[in-house]
């Protein structure tokens, strides 16, 4: 995640050069056609430009703020694997008695859910806070971050029963893990659910086809500045497009994905710090980037 | 559900060929009537096209957003039933001290699920999760889904008494029944209530009324590119009109329904591979589309 | 509600008669004293449109959103009462033990809601499922549905006495019961607050007087397809107006009303099914509209 | 709050004549200047209106929406206030046991709330349901209606002492009082947090020096009729600007304020009635408003 | 937090000053350039303005109204550590028996939760308000909002112990913890994750290339009021996209930030004034902006 305006001006600027170098190219052949070698055919002013604007504003309008949901939703649903890893925290403490191996499973599980998402190899930090069974265990099954919830429930399970816990309370703490497993199943439905194809295809074709026809209508009026006014355009709706792209899929691996490693050692350090034990320091911005 | 994009343009594609066909049809007719039969009377540029771009824009507008809203609600309220269907697992070892037989039934509940949202027989893979007194039972009610949440409610009972489990863990459990009939309630809400015939019928019909008088007000600027200009504009309102079609109903079966095969083997799989039981794989995209 | 297409269309059209009639005898008046009488005064194209256009656009979009939030959120409280009532059936068998009379009260619920909503006589069903006692009490208050969930409270309580049922089962219940409430209020001030009377009311008044003025501003242009021309775009804003009208409330008796009786024998038949008991078939539905 | 049309569009005009005559005598002015005195200075056409109208119409969209979904937060949150306090008192007959001063002290909360809302004197009711002590009590204090939250759950806890009730039971009653607290609060929130000055202010501004200028860009075509033409655009505007400015303060004493009395009323009469105790009637309607 | 409005435009019209001189500067560059030294090339009424003004409306219509979602949810959050800490208090009293020194330190969790997120130093209230035991623990660890709820849940826990009350009263107790928590962890979350660059930045900067663009496409028209006209229209963007920066960042000490001094001190005087406690008064408004 960008976290510095500076770096975001040029990442931006970045990613949209390839088609701004295709879209200007194509600009000046159709401005040089016309105005030297008086291709009059290429111009077509009335092409009717602003029912296709019209068509692309409703589009761009419901995708990108589709997409800016999604993404928002993501945030929020870390948000409370968050919270409620800090409340359980808190709950193994002062409900059930305390129990550091409990505290260090659950620090590893942000980890474990952010591999998943992310389709990488599990974090290294994980096989420092899990007993070797549990790791075993929980890497054996198809859905670890799924299987880890699993087994910390059967550790409170046996906690409860060798202290005596009241139902109540075991009730109380097995909330957040229920909690825990609706925030991690509704990341899994945000990575599993792509946005339905017509939003997330469809404004990138008609915004390309809008920058290919856009030169065709201005450049009888604009003449020899008809790569400029069409570029300016051109640029502001190729961007509009890519804001969308980006949020859209808040866990693939770029500039603008949700800054996963930094939250799981938040987490570990809220969940470890208060117990006097070790924990990962937080990762540098790098380029005005969150890891 | 299209996971593939490469497919998904086809298949939008293929969707809008029809309409396509006969609109470009009728551009021709109008353009060679008019061009070659000099038919004055086909001309109409005075028609107020902009005031009925802005009632069809309104329309669309708010249609495709409550489609959308519709889809994503649907996809949200099956994710609730995977997390409560995990949580149940999770309960049913943890708090209630498990039972292998109880944990088939609730993995056959997605299954029986699906098919009274689809309308479609019931899946092959239930049999095998109940018991036969469970099955003749279920399948005797008219809410099959309902039936089961009731039986296994009735035997987290049987099981409580036996076990003498107290009384705020057996609500616990009953907890995530009650959110599962939550989930469950809500998804007949969508299937059952149709988007008001307003909106699920006049764009349709508004957008095609749009479509055939658009070359009658083009024809005399654009002349024979007729076809072209107005083909371009008119397909892209054909599939604006088309994307809110395709999500308003998420259980029609359709390259655009939501994936609920592939949801209810995830269910069954995370349900019984931490208990070391067999389950059946997930379905393979074919085509690009998830079943 | 209207759950076939092929009805709605008609029904929508009937609703749009009667303005439709007036709306092209006013054009035909217009058109006719403009092109034969040379009233030339009856043209004003200058009249700022696309302003008023902007405002009645915002009007209508706002308005028309509004009603469709509140005709949503009445269904979806429906589905809230549906799914609360189930549950309470399944808690009251795996929970409390059973009781038959109690299962006949709840079911009962809904048919009173229904009428306090829609303000019509108590439906003939309530008599078969209450007995005297609570009949007598219940409707003896002035909100008979808040009389009935409080005497199933009751209930409720001389059940757990008699069965020494534990305190956190008696509140897991109880839960139910204020859910209930909660959907029952959520109705009530759906019912009781109509939309603001500037969102209610003006958008009509501007679209009469928008389609008054509209052949105005055409006739020079259009000639003698005024009325045509006029009579699309005016029955466009027409529908637009009065799809907002029809949803904005959602118990009021129309087509467009929530289909509050299926609702009612759906949850009658899923409490009393599984327990082996008689119910009221699902009415049918009627001309495509569910009562 | 407005619950009959008929009145409502009388009280809308009302409010709108003031700045109509204004706008109207600025619109004569122009005209007489232009068309008499041949001020040619005072036609403007070519001010970038639809540029300015641009900007308005993105002002008055969010504003208004923000104000309508302020109104309507708070009209859900007097409902959660309704809810709570009915299954209140169900709990209080059905899980405590009952205690006929505490379901008053109950009703006695919503004229507390509705008082310290609106900044009026506390309610003659308030008297007449509290004990001395707690009146005094409660009035000692700067939020009284937190200060009988408070009570209340003292005099529960005595209860439960004395009747010898589960702590199970305790906690859902005590739920209750959360949940109220949670609803208090978010009334305070919007009563203590205007909207953002941005919003709240500059539509206001914008839309009068729109109205001052617009017969400035229409007097050359519309000639005589300009105080007409501009006066209707003009009225629209402000209407919509009106819109918004009555939904935003939904306590402020106005036509347009959420009927506090009529719901705290409603609230008394649903405690106490089905305890067989006396109430106050529910308040009449005048000239069409809720008190 | 600016609470009258007559403050407000003040301070909106010295927010926007300098730009505006910036603009009007250029504004008159352009006309004098183009109206005394003729250079002709300065007017381009052709540049495609009403294509920009369409991408820039979408960019400033989506960021504003996400900047708005922002500001008005940390509003809520807040709103809802206001009513847990009350709940707090109650429930302290009532269901725990009350203790002084635990109300003091939960007074003391808006204090520590509003320096965090404005950066500042600690408020000079929290020594007063906790033991030097607790003060010291909380601030040891990185993030002390958190270390002081976990404290909270320990000495719960032994007051739990040492009077022998209920688990169920335990786990009512620790799920106001828990809902704290979930309320702190969405403000950092809003805090923490800035909106997406795409729109906070790009607004601003097509903004200004919009106003800079404006006089040249306008000066031919407008002639000598060009100033005039551009500047009114170029102010009206400007603060379009100023009120939505405004707002994207809620914690930022700005005019426009939220009042979490009056927050805090109106939570200390909630908790500890049922007590007869001492507390710090509500701080004044000045210059009509509540710190």
């Amino acid at each position: 995640m960008i976290i510095k305006r500076r770096y975001g001006l040029s990442i931006l600027f970045r990613e949209i050069l390839p088609p701004l170098v295709i879209l200007t190219g194509w600009d000046c052949v159709v401005v040089i056609l016309f105005q030297i070698f008086h291709q009059e055919w290429m111009e077509q002013p009335a092409l009717p430009f602003s029912l296709m604007g019209s068509a692309l504003a409703i589009f761009l309008g419901i995708r990108n703020n589709a997409a800016y949901a999604r993404w928002w939703e993501a945030r929020t649903l870390w948000g409370a694997i968050t919270n409620n890893c800090r409340s359980f925290g808190r709950e193994l403490e002062s409900l059930l008695g305390g129990q550091p191996s409990l505290a260090r499973a659950m620090a590893a599980y942000p980890y474990i859910l952010k591999s998943s998402l992310s389709g990488n190899e599990p974090d290294s930090a994980i096989q420092g806070l899990l007993d070797a069974d549990t790791y075993r265990f929980v890497f054996s099954c198809t859905n670890p971050a799924n299987a880890l919830l699993y087994r910390i429930g059967q550790k409170v399970r046996t906690l409860v029963e060798e202290r005596h816990i009241d139902g109540a309370v075991h009730g109380t703490v097995d909330r957040i893990l229920s909690d825990l497993a609706n925030a991690q199943g509704g990341l899994e439905r945000i990575r599993n659910t792509p946005l339905p194809v017509q939003y997330s295809l469809l404004p990138k074709v008609i915004t390309h086809l809008f920058c290919i026809l856009l030169p065709l209508s201005a450049v009888q009026t604009l003449g020899w500045i008809t790569p400029l006014g069409s570029s300016i355009i051109g640029v502001l709706f190729q961007m509009l497009d890519r804001s969308g792209q980006n949020l859209q899929e808040p866990f693939k691996i770029s500039p603008h994905s949700l800054p996963m490693l930094t939250m799981s050692r938040t987490i570990e350090r809220d969940l470890l710090q208060p117990l006097g034990m070790e924990y990962h320091p937080l990762p540098q911005p790098r380029f005005g980037q969150m890891p």
